[in-house]
This record gives C-alpha cells, sequence and structure tokens, in this order.
C-alpha cells in the first residue's frame, strides 16, 4: 500500500460530498475516494435515503472504492441509538427509558431487530450504545444513557451490544462504545466541557461500563469523548486511548473519533496549531479512524510521515485495525447489499411488536395516589403539547427529531390517537405550545378537563440534536429544543407554560394525571407533593408504539413496571443527587432542602402489591474470589401480574476510604402472576466489593459488608451481613462485573 | 515525659470544660489539664469573655498547668478571621471583600490589627486564614474566601499570614492555613461533602495558595478540611498531610483538625470502627493536634501505642512539633497575660481607622447609570432589613454574628445611622424582614421612595455559622442564615422577598441605588439588566465602619475601588462561572442562557475615568527561568481621585494541554489623583506560567504564550505576545509564585 492509501483507510466520508439529491456525484466520489477509504458516513441516514436507495447508493459506492488500485471496500456506518437513524426506521424508547424497564434482555431483543434492518441497507458499523454515565441533569445528552448508575449503564451497555454484534463478530454489527469517557459528569453539564474527576472515581464511575462490556461483551469499536480530562484531551490522551483501552482492558478493535473532535484539538482545545499537530496528536493517542470527513488525516498524515513526525509503523498499526475489521465484517467477500431486500427490513410486524413491549415495559408509574390508575373512567381530557406529535415521542438521535424539520412519514401513533381507538369519549385541547409563552389556550384546556372524567396532561421537553447556533435555532422555531445533544439547560422544569397548564388543570374539580414524556427528568417536586395531581406517570420518550403503551398503562392493559435508572433531583441547585454519593454529600442539608431525590433511583410503582421474604446468603464469611448467593422471595399479593424489579444493593461498612453509601451490584426484573412466589438469587462475586486502594490497585477489602435488597435505592426491604476474610488484590482474570441472577418458583 | 504526658500535648480543651459562668472550674480544669495540655481552645471566644476576664481566665489555667508534673503551658487559639471572634473586638470586612480591595497591604494591616486584640487576651494561635477557593456560590462558607482566583487567594493570603504573624515567628500570631485542601469545590457546594477533582486541578487551583504562603509567608500552622477526596477523607491522608504538604511544600509548623474532623472518621466516613483507630489514623496521616476537645486523641493514643497499633516514634514527632511552637511562641517563657493591658488593646482609634479604610476599599460598585452616583440629594428614603442592623454588616465568623442570640454591645454603625448623621432627610422604613414573607411593609416603603430624591434599598443575607438542624433554626429564628458555615443554598436569589422589594421599589419614579450587603454574590441578572435600577454597589459585611463607609461612597465622599473577586452567576444552573475556565467550557452555551457571568471576574465602577497606555514587555522572547518586565501607564482623565486595579493575565496560546482562557498573574491597585499618570510594572516569571505535564512534573513549557492587560477578565485592554524559547521543568528554588510589581510617576 501506498502512504496515500494507507491514511485513506483512517479517513471517512460523510455522505453530503459524495451523494447529491439521492444519486452518487460520481465526480466528487472518485476525487474522495481516489485511495480507498476507511469509512462512508450515514450515507442512509445523512442523505436521506429510504433503504433501497440507501443500499443502492452504498453498492455504486463501493463499486467505485472496487475500482480503485487496490479496490478495498469501506466500512459503512450508521447512528442508531434508538433506532437506526434514517427514513423508514423502526423507533424505539429512548435509551433513558429502556434503561427503566431493568431488561438487558428486553433491550438485545431491540437491538438486533435494529441490526435487522441496518443490516438490510449494509450498514456494518453503527455509532452506539451511550456509555456516559449521567450524573447532571442539565446535560442534553441524559436522556441517551442508561442513567446515573455504573453497574445498570453497563448490564445495559451489554445487552445492547450483545443485540447489535450478536454471537460471532463475523456475523452482526460493529458497536461503538461512547464517549469514552465520562461524558456525563462534565463541568456545568454542558455538552463537550471539561471533565474534573480524581482517577479512582474516574475508574468506578465512568470506566467501569467500558471495561465491563469489553470484557463481557466483546464490544469491537469505541469513540473518544470531546472533552479534556483535567486539562489532557479525550481525543489526545494515550493513557486513556492507549493505555487503558487497549493495555488494561484489553480492546483490540478500533477506535473513531467522535465528529469533528480531531479538529477540536486546533480549534477548541489549542493543543495543536496546525492539522498535522492535531492529526498526529490524535493517531499517536489511538485513533484510528476520523470522523466524519478526513481532515485532518488523509494527507495531514503523509505529510506528518513524510516529515519524520509520525513513525510510519503507527500509521501501519491503525491501518491493520481497520483492515481487520473489515475483514471480520466481510465487506471483503462482497459488499453488494441486496437492493431489494433492503425494503423488506423495514416496517415488519416483529419490529412493532418489539418497540411495543420495549414502550410498555419502560412506563416508570411515580406517583398514585388512591388508586386513581389504572383508569375506570367512560370520558377523557386529553392536554397538553405533548399529546399528538409523533415526532414528540422521540429521542434525540432518532430521524424525525434529529431532523425536525425533513418531510417524513411516521409509523408512530400517538397518545391521543391510541386513546381516540378506544371506546371512550376524548376531548382534545393542547392548552400550549412546548416552549411557547401564550396561555391562551389554558381555559380551553380547563372547561374540556372540567367536562371530562378525567384529565390527562401530556407535558415534556422537545427532543432534538442543536449544533446550530442557539440564537438563529429559537427564532426559527416554535418550540425550542430543551433536551438532546447540544440542548443543555440551566434549570430542569417543563419548558415555557407547561407547569402552568398542569397548575391550571390541577385548579379544576377533575382528577388529573400527569403524564411526562421527556427524555429525562424534570424537577417535578410540587407535582409529587400537590394532591391536585394525583398522578404521574414517566412515559420517557417511548417510541413508534408509545402512544399505545401509555394508553394501555393508563386503562390497566398494561401493569407499569418500570423503575428510575436516575434520581430525580428537587431544583437544578441541588445537583447531584445520584444515590451512590458518600455519606457526607448524600447526608448534608442545604437551608432550606435537603439532599435526598423528589423520587429515588430504583422508584416505580405497581397495580399490585409485591411482598419480599427474608434475604438469605449461602454464606456469612467469604474468601475475596468465593462467590456468595444472596436470595430472595418476592410474592405478588395482590390480584394482577405484574413485574418487580428486585434491587441488590452493597456497601462497605468499615473501609479504608470513604465510600458511597451503597452500590447497585445485581438486580433482576421478574414477572409475576396474582399469588405467585419466585425466588430471585444472585451470585455475587466480593470482586464486585472491591475498589482501588491508595496505589490505585483494584482490591476486595477485608472487613464487614451489608448485602441489601431494595425496591428501591431508598427503600431497603432487607440486610444481611457479610465478612470478607482478607484483602486481596483483584486478578484480572478474576475480576466478576456482574451478579449473574436466576430466578424459580418459590412457594 | 510519660505516655500520657506526651499524648495530652496532641489534645485540646474547650472552654465550655473548664469555664462557668465567667469563672474557672477548678476541678473540671484539673481533671482536663491533668497531664498538660496542647491547646485551650477559645477561651475568650467559646465562654464570651471580655478581654481582661479573657486574660484572667487564660492565665489561672496556664497556673493550673504550670502545677503539673511538666508545667508546660498550652497554647491559647481562637477564631479570627474578620477580627478576633470574641467579645469587644474590632469587626473588619468579611474576606471576600477584603479580597475585593485587590489590596494585600491593606489586609496586612487589617491582620497586624487583629494580632494586638488578641496578644492582648494572649493568644498565641489563630485559626486563620481561609485559602478555599472559591468554585461554588451556593456554599454558604464562599463569604470567608478570598474568591474564586487561586493567584488572587495566594496573594491575600499571604498578606493575612504577614500581618498576624509578623517579621519573625518569635514574635506574632501561628497563623492557620484551612481548610486543607480543596474545600471550595465540593459536591453540590455543600460543606463538607466529597471533593471530585484531577490531580492536576487539585495543585494549580487548590494547593497552589497553600504552597504559596508556605513558601512566601512562611506560616506556622495548616488545618485540615473535613471533606474526602476521591475517597481519601483529608483527615487520613497521609499523602496530603505529610508527602505533599510537608514533603514537597516543606512546611515545618503544626497540622491541627478542623473540629471534630477526627471524630468524623468514626462517625461520617466509616473508616474507624473505634476511638483508637480514628485517632491512629488521623495521627499517622499528619494531623498533629485534635481540635477543639481531645476526644479521640489522649488516652486513645496512649492505648495505641501500649497495643502496638501506634509507633510511639509517630506519636514523639508530632509532641515535638507542638513543643517546638510553644518553645516559638514564648509561651514557655511567660505565659502570664498583663489583665490590665488586656482591654487597652481593644477599642483603639488605631483599630477604628483602619476597618474604616477597609470598608471603604472594599466598595464594589457594579452598575451606576447615568452616574446617578455619586448622590446629589436633598433626601432619601432608606429600605431594607439591612439598613439598620448592626450585626447584619458581620460576616459568619464575627462575634456577632456566630452568636446572634448572645446579648452583646457592638460598636458598629449602620448605614440608617450614618445617613442620619448627615444634612440630609432620611426617611426609614424597613420593608420586610431578611427571609420572612410578609410584603406589609412594602406599600409603606415605596411611598418613603416615592417622597424621596433618590431610593436606597440595603438588601441582603444573613450570615451565620448554623451546626444545628436547620428546621430547628428556622422555627426560632425570625430571619434565617443563608450564608455562612452550614448555610448553604439551593439557589442565589435574595433570601424572602426581598427581591420584590427591589421589584416594587424599582415600579416608582424615584431613582434606586441597590446596596447588597451580602457576604457573598446573588444571581441579580434581572437588576444590571433592568434600567429601573439605575446604581448597584456590592457592600459585602463591611464591618464595624460599613454604615460610613456605604455612606461616604453613595455621596462621593469615597470613590469605590474595589474589584470583584468572583464572578458573578446568572443563575445557580449557570455554576460554574469562574473566569480560568477552559474554552471548551467557558464558550458553551446553554439553550437559554450563555456561560457568561452577570459581572466578571475583575469587574467595578470609579467615579473617575481611568485610560490604560500601550503595554511594554521588556522582551519578546525569554527562557524559561528568565523573568520579564510588563508595564502600562495607567491615567487618571477624569475630575476625581480614584483608584485603578490593573489587572495582569496570561494565556499559553499553544500548549501542550487545554489549558484555562486565561489566567491572573499579577495586579496592582494603584491610587490616582486626576490628570495622574502611572506607570505600573509586573516582572513576571515564565515560572508563573507553568502547568504539571502528563507525568505530573511542573514544567514551563516553550511556546507563545499572551501577556494581557485588562480592567476585568472581561475587559482586556491591550495584549502582546511573549514567547518562551525552550521547555523547562521548575525547580523548586527557582519558581516565583507571584509577579512583583512597581509604580512609578509617568508622564
Amino acid at each position: 500500500m501506498t502512504l496515500e492509501e494507507k491514511a485513506a483507510q483512517l479517513g471517512s466520508v460523510n455522505a453530503d460530498r459524495v451523494v447529491e439529491d439521492g444519486e452518487v456525484d460520481r465526480e466528487a466520489a472518485e476525487e474522495w475516494l481516489e485511495h480507498g477509504i476507511g469509512h462512508l458516513t450515514r450515507i442512509g441516514g445523512e442523505a436521506s435515503l429510504a433503504p433501497a436507495d440507501a443500499a443502492r447508493v452504498t453498492n455504486e459506492l463501493q463499486e467505485i472504492l472496487g475500482e480503485t488500485r487496490l479496490g478495498v471496500p469501506a466500512i459503512p456506518h450508521e447512528e442508531c441509538l434508538s433506532g437506526y437513524m434514517g427514513p423508514e426506521a423502526t423507533t424505539f424508547p429512548q435509551m433513558l427509558g429502556m434503561a427503566s424497564t431493568w431488561n438487558p434482555d428486553l433491550l438485545q431483543e431491540v437491538t438486533e431487530t435494529i441490526r435487522g434492518e441496518l443490516e438490510g441497507i449494509g450498514t456494518v458499523h453503527a455509532l452506539s450504545p451511550v456509555l456516559d454515565v449521567a450524573r447532571d441533569l442539565r446535560w442534553g445528552r441524559v436522556e441517551e444513557t442508561f442513567g446515573e448508575d455504573p453497574y445498570l449503564v453497563a448490564a445495559m451497555a451489554c445487552a445492547y451490544v450483545d443485540g447489535l454484534q450478536g454471537e460471532d463478530r463475523s456475523d452482526g454489527i460493529t458497536a461503538t462504545l461512547k464517549h469514552f469517557v465520562g461524558h456525563g459528569s462534565t463541568d456545568g453539564g454542558k455538552n463537550r466541557s471539561s471533565l474534573n474527576v480524581g482517577r479512582r472515581e474516574l475508574y468506578e464511575t465512568h470506566l467501569f461500563p467500558y471495561e465491563a462490556t469489553i470484557s463481557e461483551a466483546n464490544a469491537e469499536s469505541v469513540m473518544n469523548a470531546y472533552h479534556d480530562i483535567d486539562g489532557i484531551p479525550c481525543a489526545s490522551s494515550e493513557w486513556l486511548l492507549t493505555d487503558v483501552l487497549r493495555g488494561e482492558f484489553g480492546f483490540d478493535g478500533t477506535v473513531v473519533s467522535d465528529y469533528y473532535s480531531v479538529r477540536h484539538l486546533e480549534t477548541e482545545h489549542d493543543t495543536a496549531d496546525t492539522k498535522v499537530e492535531a492529526g498526529v496528536q490524535a493517531l499517536e493517542a489511538g485513533i484510528d479512524v476520523e470522523l466524519p470527513y478526513t481532515d485532518y488525516y488523509g494527507e495531514y498524515l503523509v505529510e506528518a510521515v513524510e516529515n519524520g513526525d509520525l513513525a510510519e509503523e503507527t500509521l501501519d498499526e491503525s491501518v491493520r485495525r481497520v483492515l481487520r475489521e473489515k475483514i471480520r465484517k466481510g465487506v471483503f467477500d462482497d459488499p453488494e447489499i441486496d437492493i431489494d431486500a433492503a425494503a423488506d427490513a423495514f416496517h415488519t410486524e416483529e419490529a412493532r411488536e418489539v418497540t411495543g413491549r420495549a414502550a410498555r415495559q419502560s412506563m416508570t408509574l411515580l406517583k398514585n395516589e388512591d388508586d386513581l390508575l389504572p383508569l375506570d373512567v367512560d370520558s377523557v381530557a386529553v392536554v397538553g403539547p405533548k399529546a399528538d406529535d409523533k415526532k414528540e415521542l422521540m429521542g434525540d438521535y432518532a430521524f424525525a427529531a434529529h431532523y425536525p424539520e425533513e418531510e417524513y412519514e411516521s409509523d408512530a401513533i400517538t397518545p391521543l390517537e391510541a386513546l381516540e381507538s378506544r371506546d371512550l369519549d376524548v376531548v382534545h385541547e393542547q392548552g400550549c405550545t412546548i416552549s411557547g409563552p401564550s396561555t391562551d389556550g389554558f381555559d380551553a384546556a380547563a372547561d374540556a378537563a372540567g367536562e371530562a372524567d378525567v384529565a390527562l396532561a401530556f407535558v415534556g421537553a422537545r427532543s432534538a440534536v442543536d449544533f446550530s447556533d442557539v440564537d438563529a435555532e429559537k427564532e426559527n422555531k416554535p418550540s425550542v429544543p430543551t433536551s438532546g445533544e447540544g440542548c443543555d439547560m440551566t434549570h430542569l422544569g417543563l419548558p415555557g407554560v407547561q407547569e402552568e397548564l398542569v397548575e391550571h388543570l390541577a385548579e379544576t374539580d377533575t382528577p388529573l394525571v400527569v403524564v411526562l414524556v421527556s427524555g429525562k427528568p424534570h424537577a417535578i417536586e410540587w407535582m409529587a407533593e400537590s394532591a391536585d395531581v394525583p398522578a404521574i406517570l414517566q412515559a420517557w420518550l417511548p417510541g413508534d408504539e408509545g402512544g399505545p403503551a401509555i394508553a394501555d398503562v393508563l386503562f390497566g392493559e398494561y401493569n407499569p413496571g418500570g423503575r428510575l435508572p436516575i434520581s430525580l433531583a428537587k431544583s437544578v441547585g441541588q445537583l447531584p443527587v445520584y444515590y451512590n454519593r458518600k455519606a457526607n454529600t448524600a447526608n448534608k442539608d442545604y437551608v432550606y432542602t435537603d439532599s435526598d431525590p423528589v423520587y429515588p433511583f430504583g422508584h416505580g410503582l405497581s397495580y399490585t402489591e409485591m411482598e419480599y421474604g427474608d434475604l438469605s446468603l449461602s454464606a456469612d464469611n467469604v474468601a475475596p474470589l468465593e462467590p456468595v448467593t444472596a436470595s430472595v422471595t418476592v410474592t405478588n399479593t395482590g390480584d394482577r401480574a405484574g413485574a418487580e424489579v428486585v434491587q441488590l444493593y452493597t456497601r462497605a461498612a468499615n473501609p479504608s476510604q470513604a465510600r458511597p453509601v451503597q452500590e447497585l451490584t445485581g438486580f433482576r426484573r421478574v414477572e409475576l402472576e396474582p399469588g405467585e412466589s419466585k425466588r430471585v438469587s444472585f451470585e455475587l462475586s466480593p470482586t464486585q466489593l472491591a475498589f482501588h486502594d491508595e496505589s490505585m490497585t483494584l482490591t476486595v477489602e477485608e472487613g464487614p459488608y451489608e448485602v441489601r435488597i431494595g425496591r428501591s435505592a431508598a427503600d431497603i426491604v432487607a440486610t444481611e451481613d457479610l465478612a470478607v476474610t482478607t484483602s486481596k488484590a483483584v486478578p484480572k482474570t478474576a475480576r466478576t462485573y456482574f451478579a449473574e441472577s436466576s430466578v424459580e418458583d418459590a412457594e
């Protein structure tokens, strides 16, 4: 390979440079692809191509590559967080909603389904999942995460990867773990701002999901984060991208740059003075492929090698990684996609069933005074700006939300549509827009509520991805996005006048159900405390089947079993409120406010009652590498089938360091018929209790621990003492990331 | 010495155990002092003794110690942040106000004056100053700090120590640098919550003031902080208290525990299971003396040595340090205090003059539309709950604020009293209380405003130290403290209905001046932007002479020259807003808000105009240890004398890491008569530009830098390029902490 050909493998070209009006721009393509290319960036999604067109255009670009000297085909990659981010895709619940299911198996079904659609258009590499541990609710991307807890994030991430990649690396689609690392905890909750973190917290909170997912799910790609950590940009951190990722975690796939993050070394971090410097810094640190364009790699890497500023061996190593991925993914074998079959991969009944099931399982009932829900009424008033807009059911990386100006036929069913399809009198008054100031519709909304048996307020934030100037956006848009990438907020309330709308409805005599259709939580302390808001359902951004899922929960066809994957703060000034803080943080009050969340991590109500039997441990003393089984019986003592999420927490009672008040180390969602009992067992490894000692050696420490079973982090139903008999550094091979759970029938 | 006698030297006894109703409780004292004692804790302050009584009781306790086997006298220590925290003391402006003077020489005069009063009652060790770098405005103790910038904190801290300790260690009073380290940046802005920080940020932001003050001012004592850093409690961190503090910084004095922080190892951090364990952990880490009582040292250390859990040599080392301090401070020579002279040290004219000058220089004029100030009027309406309460002029560690229930005759003069002493019609209406809900007084206040030429609204927060249960406090107190230790807040607005009071006054036709009498800044974006609030004066907590100082500024007898030592956030959700963030943090917007402060660091207006001439550098290329002189001319082009604070900022233009957008590396306050010009020169050392490389070696990096002169961090008036010719690790002996400034007359 010539130097140019090698460098080309580390680059990419975005659809907008080679596709025009749905057709390949041959002249441009032949120029950009002259020496070959590493990745084709989002041919289907970026160019808004229907599946068959995406397949056809991709084929044509691969053909052009086939005509180059070496004929190496490209890796076509797409975004797919809550579904392929392109036309006609099935949209699933946004990930914070998926995390609320506490059901990794279901998430695996979701991503297997996403994989089916992506394979239809020939994608072999997808830029998901998000492993960021969400610690600041101001951050717009919180909705993309699996929440605040490293263990839950890791468990869901493994399932996501398993579904996308499949059993065998030659089979599925490369998953990309992002954003490496710590994007969920940046300064001020701002996207791409600095991360200030101690090394122990970095490993135990932010790196843990990566290590677990690489080890347990064999993830094939990682994407660097935009920010700097204590001054070192992730994009130029050899320590992170090579020493930790490859050296310590044994990662052997490709590292791809977050879009434009190589450029940012020159334009934002100022560590590079030229394109050559930026490219060399990123490549030497360990970024194999520049996305979404070859702007700082390509000719600049060639120049660097020629000038002696970059060792050719460094370039070669990344080229080998990219080619290895191409070989594994079979693009060499026959890159041609079956155009006729592409469309068949979409709009399947199976996908529809899976997204519907996912939406139902994500529904999280926060409050239900006097068992107002499930409803048994003849008429409802449907109010609020989130009741009847398909886009408003989608997360920021869903096609409809990502490109709100795009003409787009969505298959989604809105809550209003779902309710209107029932044998029910439905009056609809929007009341207000999402973020506009007008309260003109309030009276009509209240009148509608007054005439109905129950009022349903569908409220929440608009999700989008806002890379452009915010003020310009605001002027042009009827409703401003306040969630999603780039949409960070200084307050956590509902946007616009929606809180006032809810207050207005609460003043009527009609019982009120607030349905929060938002990707991330709002500060809803007053609603939680108000007797005039008897029921609150957190519906997240539920995707295509969101409307029916919500309606089924409201009317009891589906008994909600979702649990919060993130603590709900009382106000922005109370942040952070994540449950696994240390005691000296968790227990300190502010003058007018304590440090407790409105609703805790793990919280969620049901229409049935679950009772817990005693917790038993298979041993009360264990050696540091000896697992212990913790078992507890759960009985559905109510008269409806329902789900319970059994949560296992552990706590070090007398550690050598200040440690979290407790940490999630296992969970299992179980479905129980009325009267049914099940015995849930967790195989807990003491290595799960390990933490990094003063010399940063991961060590299981001798001493007393508590093993707890909780309905939520704040509702512990049983605690047992466990002692670890000696201290021991955890050998890499002996580390257990997850407590395997098993369920058997019980009396 | 017996083991008991040695252990006793590492302990302390609080006045409340040995003093009752102003008299020594001999029986108790003989018991507590049986084996001697390290420190006597706050005999004057805690027991509320008048100076002569404090001297007498201290003498008596030293006599009892003289009767013990060894007869080693104790170190009597007191609190003295803004003045001795005991009866009859002079109260100076709270420290954030002192920092606003940008006048270290003046602060040194202040602490020399404090020292005079403390020496009067025989104190030899004082628990000040606070070196915490304030990065979260929610934190109640922000008012105790010198603000957000490590350089300004360090410069003010050196002056504080120089004044208190004097030239010679045998002469003055031991100063205690606290809280070691990073208390100003803890999670959620809560006192004593965890600190999560990278090591580079720890050194460059939080440790810098300690290193500088130990090196340049020879500080004799350090107090550990309450919190943990990345899991390691400061109180048990040998790395911090010994390796860094003594090993790297060369500290050779005593480390004293923050009150109860040894106990917290058992009760909050859970790292100790017993008192013995807690005591041993703290002593082995490097805490020499337990304060305020011997509860975990003393007999528990004896037990630990006897059981082999503690090396006697470790104990001996700390005993030697305590005895060395006692020898240096001369307590062995003759501990007896002259009782008759004690009172003479108080209520001096000199002290009054110094606190008055300090108050005037701290006044920071934030806004002055249409030159409303200085006032030229015949009548004023004085409104607001901070206008006429002596306690409301005091910081949280002033006696009157610390013990608000105490009967106490203060010498302070309130703003109302100062205004009433002028030839002026003064109407006074309080309008509302500090934190109460009643708006009953609004109309009377507006009426008073309507009849006056100008309305003066004195608003702000109450400062106190609140260790007790907040809810109980709230029930018992008419106004709740929302600033000061333990009084952390989830929002930054004015307490109670004070903002509404200001809005109400703004609606009248009478011009309005808002005088903020608060220890730390509030979120005042709307006032800053409103045309109906033409003038805003940040008066901080100005101490005994606060009323006259404010009146002098309002009426132009004193031209304000204070500058903000901290950036004013628009809202709590915008935090952090400190100026020296990295570009990727400072330049990112929220959806509805940018990241700029309402008023920037360094901002402050004057009644005159200052013009800057060109900035010149003595060289544009320098070797890494070669200083460069930056000079700029300032001319008072207005018609009043006034002060200008010339601010020197530097920036690395192409560093190997993401660095702050700029950093303060020099400043000088100069006083200029009308028409006068002065040339201000800074000797900048390239070692001031150094930062820690990837291996954490402090290094001056080769490359381009910018040298800037600013009126504030956001108002840079001149910039010059400077190149450092080669990279070099900074030898400890060659490090320069401060740019020395000089001033000469100019044309």
